[in-house]
């Protein structure tokens, strides 16, 4: 067996590429639209790593998309996560778990989706204004 | 970047490793209790796909852990959809969406985590009892 991808829903298919695709950095793979059954699929990964994707669903008639406890997150490691951190913050989302220890931060999808963000390898050394930022809301 | 894991969280650590492993083919690749945090993390994965994992999170102290709409599902081609779906259902498992098509399952994890199966390749041809078989709820 092999694993293909976790689907999440959106509800609006610019915002979330916007968020997963120009903030976060993953890259858009294939996108499939369904007229009959009024959706579409866009699937994304991590540059250079196809077997591990996202699907998005976005449904065309408008619908709530609360979270739930029984999901968790999804994780990614990067290469810096100050520069990924602040690439996200100046374009508006919230750093809810700030990489104070300059190895884990946590943030949301504009649908709520938890995003766990690890430092590839060893921590960074604690620095500003990251050391000293608190905590905002849940993830 | 790189993906890492998804995350879920599991109110019984046993029936969820009965479920992803011996019953939908998971393995488990490392473990690790946290004493002061009171939870247990077990990362799985698809045999030798290691770069894909699933993490489940165990907190020891009960917890309800309704799920939500914005997480949709984990999804997993098999390389016979209907040995694994009939290994699920000996094992208890509903099959909430039959491989009528000889493509196409789901399934829901002990903790209501929707689970997609794919047959690798080309459909199966359909077989009974799985092409007269109805829908069982949502998934």
């Amino acid at each position: 067996m092999r694993y293909l991808h976790t689907m999440v829903r959106v509800r609006d298919l610019d915002s979330a590429l916007h968020f997963y695709c120009e903030l976060l950095g993953l890259e858009e793979l294939r996108r499939r639209d369904n007229e009959a059954g009024r959706f579409t699929l866009v699937f994304l990964a991590a540059p250079g790593q196809p077997e591990a994707q996202v699907e998005l669903t976005y449904n065309w008639d408008p619908e709530e998309l609360t979270g739930g406890r029984n999901f968790g997150h999804l994780a990614y490691e990067v290469d810096d996560i100050y520069a990924c951190c602040a690439r996200l913050q100046a374009g508006g989302v919230i750093i809810n778990r700030p990489p104070r220890d300059g190895r884990m931060a946590f943030v949301r999808s504009p649908d709520g989706i938890s995003i766990e963000l690890l430092q590839t390898g060893e921590a960074r050394t604690p620095a500003e204004p990251w050391a000293s930022m608190p905590n905002v809301g849940a993830w």
